[in-house]
């Protein structure tokens, strides 16, 4: 099949699974996903098969270090996928919900949920997306296409292939999952353009995928961009606290778009704080500007580029401020809105900052990798919105469902 | 100025705006409101005067009657506008509002209401829109752009002095609103391209308009597309009630979206009814189909192109429909999920009609006219999204806004 009539036919079939979707009641649903989970668990020595053909491809390839752990599916991994779908379908439904209800002029107003319809969600290396956003559209009535990077399509094929297994098992249209099994880029392009039949894409992944989507969009994008994400540690920090935590910011998990990129540093503390910092990141490649490099000789340069960078890595630039004001400006600059945070004990420089850094996530002596949709208690997120319409930040299945209002008169009219 | 420059000019001067607005006190932003209600008194005479000359130039270039009236700013209108201005200064400012705010992990989580930014407001006709958006923007923190029609173009400017009169009177940037003043069509699409200054843009109009506004866009889209809306008389409803509703749907207001375009009549009483209300609708042109006009010869026919037409004028679709099932195979068809309604005593069609009409308003024994933000309680409306992302239906000052997360720590980390 050519590669537009392919995508005309997938959206076209999303578009008609996602009609029935509609109405179906949350017991069912959930016992697709229940479905799900059993066929991870049963099915796993396949999907770890499809991902080391993934995996070794890739390395073929040479895909840098932090990109083939995205992709790898190992055990620890797919459990995490299993207790991701049973998690969601513990969650509430959301279909249904009475947001809002008044009687304003006699008759009665409900605003009530419901699914936004299609959604396409397209994303890159990491596999375990595949099975959490399909999940999360189905808890919330949507009927998803999925687009993959092409490094993980036989992961992605066989986690599509469970979820649609577990759909017909329970009655319900095998369309409302699809995935794009084409490797051709052109297909995005093609995908955002579908105005009739897809109600909302989400673009999750580097500046090139997200900067296609929007420039050929004709459908509603929520952008996932990539979290260049900062800490500052202020003159009045609680300095061995900010060593914890940009300790835990930057190393726990590297390759998650809500871990450090950028430290800045008050210069009235810098001399402190930095050699106490250097030492507890031992193991992570610092790259400092040339105040830092003044305290911390013998470590890289970190050049302009490097502060639009999104390491995904052990690596972390660190610059020296004069001030809270220096320090919000960098952050308006360089930053991509995603996670940026203060670590300060002075009330004045913490309001100021959480006033003026426009960022999705405004995170206070705490870690920016705690700017996730588990950890807020949302369920699994879909991802995290950089965007300001209509979700922002973290998000769950509430952000992935629309409303309408319904008037219940009695013969009410206007008169004004 | 070339015309690009002249719109890039605009926009960077709104952001520079929106970003001394974010932190406006509420009491200040009530100030300028109201004396903008004052200047719209004093000054009527002057306003008056830019509207008739628009008036008299739109006679000469034949506007329909329907967009002249669309076009008059009368006394009364006027009146209108002072009154909606006061009512947007009487609401709670939506600003700083904890949407959210709860514990998950130890950590305090606040979800606080944020001004969305630069708002871009693209409208036809109507001058009051001019004063009520920036209004509902200003209420809202936002800057805004507006670009009304250049059949307006001398009130939108009366209008929009006064309201940059109001702002430098009380010492807010007088960019907080700005009007283009070109009239080159190409200013829609220079717009709409601002994606680092606009955050989003509201298109209120025509189908051509809507759609060079979304094949253009780079910045997020709100459509608020025309409404063709429909009631459908069930074979249970309350005739004398349904005769009522229907007249006010159409005549109360014709030159408004949520008036009347299309009655569907359930068969099984079409010979009762369709006398009945066409006696009623004495001086409405009808236009019917076949069946219908067997029943009430003489009317003229209505062709397929008549389904899709937003008439703003004192003209009414009539067909006939064997079924409910009909009834919704036509509102999906021809409608534009803007308001849609049913008049029954049937519960079971009523929650079918309500389940599966995919309008932002639905509408059961009560005139589509009473979707309106004003009604429904949210203040003066910026319009009536078609739209499913960020809001749908009518749009009040909070729909104007968005979000940020704060996390407040006490060095909190992540540790799965």
């Amino acid at each position: 099949m050519d590669i537009k009539a392919y995508v005309d036919d997938v959206s076209r079939k999303a578009k008609a699974a996602s009609v029935l979707l509609r109405s179906i009641k949350a017991n069912v649903k959930n016992r697709v996903l229940e479905s799900v989970a059993e066929l991870l668990k049963k099915e796993k020595a396949a999907i770890t098969e499809a991902n080391r053909r993934d995996y070794e491809r890739g390395k073929q390839e040479g895909l840098s270090s932090a990109i083939l752990d995205r992709l790898l599916l190992t055990d620890k991994r797919i459990e995490d996928m299993i207790r991701s779908v049973n998690e969601i379908a513990a969650l509430e439904d959301p279909v249904g919900e009475i947001i809002g209800i008044r009687r304003p002029q006699g008759f009665l107003l409900e605003k009530v949920r419901i699914p936004m319809g299609v959604i396409a969600v397209i994303y890159e290396s990491r596999p375990n997306v595949t099975i959490d956003a399909a999940s999360l559209c189905l808890k919330s009535g949507n009927a998803v296409i999925l687009k993959g990077g092409s490094d993980a399509l036989e992961s992605n094929k066989a986690l599509t292939a469970i979820m649609q297994k577990a759909l017909e098992k329970n009655g319900l249209p095998v369309n409302s999952v699809q995935l794009i099994e084409r490797r051709e880029h052109e297909c995005v392009a093609l995908l955002v353009k579908q105005s009739g039949y897809i109600d909302l894409v989400i673009p999750r992944g580097g500046e090139e995928l997200i900067k296609s989507v929007v420039s050929e969009a004709r459908v509603p994008v929520i952008k996932h961009y990539k979290g260049v994400c900062h800490l500052f540690v202020d003159e009045d920090a609680d300095l061995k606290m900010a060593v914890e935590v940009v300790y835990n910011a930057k190393v726990q998990r590297p390759a998650t778009c809500n871990a450090l990129e950028t430290l800045l540093v008050h210069q009235k503390i810098s001399k402190k704080f930095l050699p106490m910092v250097a030492e507890r990141l031992d193991g992570v490649e610092l790259r400092g500007c040339a105040r830092t490099r003044d305290i911390l000789p013998g470590i890289e340069s970190a050049d302009e580029e490097d502060y639009y960078r999104e390491y995904l890595d052990l690596i972390l630039n660190v610059k020296v401020v004069d001030s809270l004001d220096e320090a919000i400006e960098h952050i308006e600059k360089y930053g991509t809105s995603h996670t940026d945070g203060i670590l300060s004990r002075s009330i004045s420089s913490i309001e100021a900052f959480v006033q003026r850094v426009d960022s999705a996530v405004v995170v206070v002596n705490a870690s920016t990798r705690l700017s996730d949709g588990g950890v807020f208690g949302l369920g699994a997120e879909i991802g995290i919105s950089t965007d300001k319409l209509h979700a922002r930040g973290p998000m769950g299945i509430r952000e992935l469902t629309s409303y309408k209002w319904v008037i219940r008169g009695n013969g009410d009219i206007r008169h004004l």
